[in-house]
């Protein structure tokens, strides 16, 4: 027995004011010749935006490659089916009678296609703005558990970062040594970090660089510790 | 000798609050670290969800599949190359040493990576609805051109705009023949324009099929004429 689409607008926090447009969105293709379809190739669009200007932003210092693969890890369909499972989205969903038989509300494919159509009529119904808070609260537990487990933030960073929640004193960094012609010099640099009682080399073909080897190489020795 | 970026800004009609936005946009990686390459992935997204924006309203009969054809023809890297051409977008752009010595400013990839992170930069300087208005703006020709070639109406909503735009009297519609047991039924159709002279009938498994059937071949009489 197919449940009221309106405990689905109260799961995702959105009321439409075209109901019409929920009803389409969870209209498989199976039920009838005005189906998802259309929706769902709008709201993958949607999501796919939402989710690459949150990683934008929270990742500041990731490289556009690191930000593709979070991107993809998000988006893919066994994670929209999941996300589609906590709403019990296949409890709303229209399906023909073959797909009924066969079990199509738990299939994963059509668990996502689905979600994604949602998404794709909350947009329809509102504006990009609206439609952007309504993705991101179903990713939030996805989104939290992805911010504290990656970290692109770059090393010197880090250091400064764990020495302060120490309250010990930050790191001073200074050139010891300068090698080789003006084209394709070497630097090496000491970072002295007093509060963790360490100083260390590190070099490099520009002075960042050399920070960056040798702030390296502290987090290594404070993550053997 | 490069341009100054604030004629660029005149020619996408978009004036940044935020001047650093767009220089990073317009810095290739053979340049500096801080270049356009996360903001090509920004801009990418936004582009993508746009164009998929303006088909889905624009072509309320296309199908899924349809839609997907038309976005990959507009947003591919060809076509981006020649929008960036056509606002001179090489004549901004910094590149590094070797790009600047082998051309690089003419190169389609370089130029379609760049109008990608311009996108970017506009809608981080600005709101996706202010970045929609620039990039519809930067895609006027190409949308026009679209729209008048293209046309996913059904060929009972073509037949009937084709009558009224001649003021002539809408077609009548109705079954003169239904054969074959329940489950198999055929449906034969008859449509009389009469504003044409014409009573043709279609056959189908459904009567709107058939109805399709008979729009169509009227359709095609009227285009041989």
């Amino acid at each position: 027995m197919r449940k009221d689409p309106a405990d689905l607008s109260r799961r995702i926090n959105y009321k439409f004011t075209r109901q019409e447009f929920l009803d389409q969105a969870l209209t498989h293709r199976s039920a009838r010749k005005k189906n998802n379809e259309r929706l769902e190739f709008l709201g993958d669009s949607i999501l796919s935006l939402v989710i690459t200007g949150y990683l934008f932003n929270e990742f500041e210092n990731a490289q556009e490659g690191e930000l593709s693969r979070l991107r993809s890890s998000l988006v893919k369909g066994e994670k929209l089916a999941e996300l589609a499972r906590k709403i019990n989205l296949g409890d709303y969903m229209v399906l023909g009678t073959g797909e009924l038989k066969s079990g199509g509300f738990r299939r994963s494919s059509i668990l996502a296609d689905t979600l994604e159509a949602v998404m794709g009529a909350v947009y329809l119904d509102s504006d990009f703005e609206r439609c952007r808070k309504v993705i991101l609260a179903l990713y939030e537990d996805e989104l939290i558990n992805l911010s504290s487990s990656t970290s692109f933030k770059d090393n010197k960073t880090q250091i400064q970062e764990y020495l302060q929640s120490r309250q010990l004193p930050l790191p001073k960094y200074r050139v010891v040594e300068l090698t080789g012609n003006p084209h394709d010099q070497t630097f090496i640099v000491e970072c002295a970090a007093t509060g963790l009682d360490m100083v260390i080399t590190g070099t490099g073909s520009s002075r960042r660089r050399a920070e960056q080897h040798a702030a390296s190489r502290i987090l290594e020795k404070i993550k053997d510790e």
